[in-house]
């Protein structure tokens, strides 16, 4: 990634420092950090002063990658510990004023920094940098589309293990492993294979239990590239489907299908929640429908933007999420169907396509 | 796991609350509300009384499951946030005060926290389940053997592909593949694999970059089981080593069994890291190892007891930690060798071990 899109992300935040009148913003989480300064290790803060100067704070293991990755920036590494290291620092530099991320500081970790500066003033601010991420810039769209397109090929290869006797684990094993094959730095998430009636429980972790004929099978997967996550969502049946449960694959496929053709620049997000929800309350099964329908995708698998209820923010260009209704029944068994999407100037663009379209998609696996 | 586990665990908390007198202790880091309560989802607070009453809030997703995790606990489903729920059925029990955890909770939790419960007490606790969690009991330990014993199969079978032409990213995609196939519900952490002189970087990331002949491949991995985390690292040469490397490898597993012998109840855990490291430094390489010795593992990989200098805590029996050195020669290579311990009544037993002992591990990868 061009360090000219850091430059730009950072001098977008410093514009909300001016607001604030403070000397330096301190960045704690490490998403923020990453797409303030490209640093992708596990440990770092990033101090981001008013006139843009900006210092990333890391310890000794990462001292080559961080470099590396964050072009000129300066590094400080850590002695003893990050407050203490980010303490000094802020004395050096007789900031008089610090901001920081209330979401995401520890409660001890601002008790060692009041105690450490008793006469500096500390502030808390809330989503500064989340804000600026929910528009994704075209860096960003690439990797996305790709990050979701990518899904298409270890989707293909599951399908020859979805029949009797595979079990969940298996399933998901295989999956993680071809998502690894094919260029994904990790898994979005930990991989969700539930089957049978477990297929009704929307967060269902891969058991030992085996597919048997007439079993649904829901796989929530997604890999990350560069640092961005994907997220999708299939529902198969192992042989032909009670009549309920091909009524309901029915159903939330059109739930989907409604959200995702509400979606346009300035809809609000609630809008594109309640024309999927509609469709499923329409069809009976609104109370088995208990989650929003979907969330941003970014440097993190759930961000904003939120479409659910009560969330009136409205649709801009540029922001990528998924939409992913589903329809669970206790005891019974649960559907749900899960793509990513990207809001465009007129419209919107499904980014984990494959050449055939949604609509071709086979759920009903033999043999 | 028996309910009488966490039974006792929780009397064991309650008596730290006696001292603090509080009316309750809310727990939100996840790996000690899975300790208190056999809670696995992923959001949850625990609140736990003086007198052991316990009550586990989490939302609609995980309702049949805490039901199921947690026995005879009371459930209180989420409505609205899970800070609003907290207040509410704060306000409900009349708790006038209440005990947190200063090390996890957020600053904006807590001052949500402050500004709905406007006349209650609030305290910032440090470390009072994290202290329990340093010493594992029986039910733990079985746990925690199974979890390292079950990688010595997984190391056998990536060592076919440990060879000219593999990529840093197929070996750890196979490593993990195995790992999901031999029953770990996922990876420990992120599998690190690193090759020729990105050997040298500790936190090395899977690239794309294939194994050479007169290569040094670190490969660094575990598996949770159970909720239980295992961690251990081998360091493999393709083809014959530079004498140079052979003997960081002989110096490297040298410290490594010093450091082991070390360990039995009673010896502060810097005197551990003090035995690994004064072979290093004895051979030279001083300056190339730059972390701690080890680190504890339970609930989470890296957790107390901390095998760093100036980390006097005690040694107890039941206590399980890595035992980890290593020398990193910049833009050369680097070995690192890491296994799991136990510290037993009267000694240590190795649980990362494999039929052969570590003695007679073949570091040097032919074909």
């Amino acid at each position: 990634m061009s360090s000219v899109q850091f430059v730009d992300r950072r001098a977008r935040l410093a514009r909300s420092l001016d607001e604030l009148t403070v000397s330096a913003f301190i960045v704690t989480h490490l998403p923020n950090v990453r797409y303030l300064s490209g640093f992708s290790g596990s440990a770092a803060v990033l101090v981001v002063e008013k006139d843009e100067a900006t210092t990333l704070i890391t310890d000794s293991r990462y001292k080559n990658q961080s470099q590396e990755e964050t072009g000129q920036l300066e590094i400080h590494l850590v002695t003893g510990s990050y407050e203490e290291t980010l303490a000094r620092f802020t004395r050096v530099r007789a900031f008089k004023s610090l901001a920081y991320e209330e979401a995401h500081l520890r409660v001890s970790q601002l008790k060692l920094l009041e105690s450490e500066l008793p006469t500096a003033r500390l502030i808390g601010t809330q989503g500064l940098v989340e804000e600026l991420r929910i528009v994704k810039d075209a860096t960003e769209l690439a990797v996305l589309e790709r990050a979701a397109v990518g899904l298409m090929p270890a989707l293909d290869s599951i399908r020859s293990s979805i029949r009797v006797d595979t079990s969940e684990r298996t399933l998901a094993a295989e999956l993680d492993y071809r998502l690894r094959r094919d260029g994904y730095e990790k898994t979005s998430f930990d991989t969700i294979v539930a089957s049978g009636s477990r297929s009704a429980l929307p967060h269902g972790r891969p058991t030992d239990r085996r597919f048997r004929t007439g079993d649904i099978v829901v796989a929530d997967f997604g890999g990350v590239m560069d640092g961005y996550a994907s997220d999708i969502t299939r529902t198969f049946s192992i042989g032909d489907p009670t009549g309920e449960m091909a009524r309901i694959y029915e159903v939330v496929a059109a739930a989907q299908q409604a959200g995702i053709q509400r979606i346009r620049p300035g809809v609000e997000a609630q809008e594109v929640d309640a024309a999927a929800r509609e469709v499923i309350e329409a069809a009976g099964f609104g109370e088995f429908f208990g989650h929003g329908t979907g969330h941003g995708i970014g440097l993190e698998v759930h961000e904003a933007p939120w479409i659910s209820p009560g969330r009136a923010e409205r649709l801009k260009p540029g922001m990528v999420f998924t939409v992913e209704p589903g329809v669970y029944i206790p005891g019974k068994g649960g559907v749900r169907l899960e793509d990513d999407v990207l809001v465009t100037e007129d419209g919107v663009r499904l980014l984990s396509r494959d050449g055939n379209g949604l609509q071709d998609f086979s759920w009903v696996c033999y043999g």
